[in-house]
């Protein structure tokens, strides 16, 4: 088991910055600058609309991070959430520290007020286990909830 | 032919959210009260982190919108915007309004200085023309772009 907390100082932001560059250096993905991310992270943390979580095992210490970020609703006066980010490493996986991370968040973003939430993960079997924790946790990726058409994610670069 | 516009008025946001109910309703989602809708809208605008849109036929006036939200990235310090919203009335469906629309929101997030854009969908062939419109545009709804698993959208309501 573990326990999840938010991140609070310098050296907890640069502990989730250096997550977050194994977690796109599993996937692939260009990495960010560790010491260039955690003072971003640091900054975003600092400005209010983002909250930054890490989750420790009892003996390993640190080994997953969240990042999430909110703001009002479009089209009512309620916050909502997004969950950016969400990694646990894969020597720690499958001990139920993502379950541990996002029942965290989730009780964070009732308490703050949200009504909602969302995400965008992926098809691919990498992505498997997510979509299985996303989904005990009611989070449904159907037009509508529940049924009918997928809902899918489009992204353009600039 | 049309003309995007940004909305700037009271009247604009009530334009604006008055085809916010007209869309909600068509696709049988819950529609927001007009007058709240209005008032939240130029709230938002007014913050400065959404960009509220409205596209002009020449002959019937109004007849579409977008809502656009911007903040800085999770990950670098750049600017990210997010398509809420965007609707073309349906007598008005296949006249390049919708292409005049999404032109000038992306003309726009370049001129803000964003670097990357995304919007969820849904499979429906309801959205296949929005889909078409979208990766017109260079949207890639495919992790890693181009090819590869699905991006998939997740929700939750709390």
């Amino acid at each position: 088991m573990g326990i999840a907390r938010l991140a609070s100082s310098h050296s907890d932001y640069t502990t989730a910055a250096r997550l977050q560059v194994d977690f796109n250096n599993e996937y692939g993905w260009p990495a960010p600058d560790p010491d260039e991310l955690s003072t971003h992270l640091a900054r975003l943390g600092d400005a209010g609309d983002t909250r930054v979580w890490l989750v420790e095992h009892a003996d390993a210490g640190v080994v997953g991070h969240g990042i999430v970020r909110y703001r009002p609703q479009s089209l009512v006066d309620e916050l909502e959430g997004y969950l950016a980010e969400l990694y646990v490493k894969p020597e720690h996986r499958y001990q139920r520290l993502g379950t541990v991370l996002l029942q965290a968040i989730l009780d964070d973003a009732r308490a703050l007020g949200a009504t909602y939430f969302d995400l965008n993960t992926s098809e691919s079997d990498d992505d498997r286990a997510a979509r299985a924790l996303y989904e005990r946790f009611g989070f449904d990726c159907h037009e509508g909830r529940g049924s009918g058409p997928r809902a899918i994610y489009y992204e353009l670069d600039l």
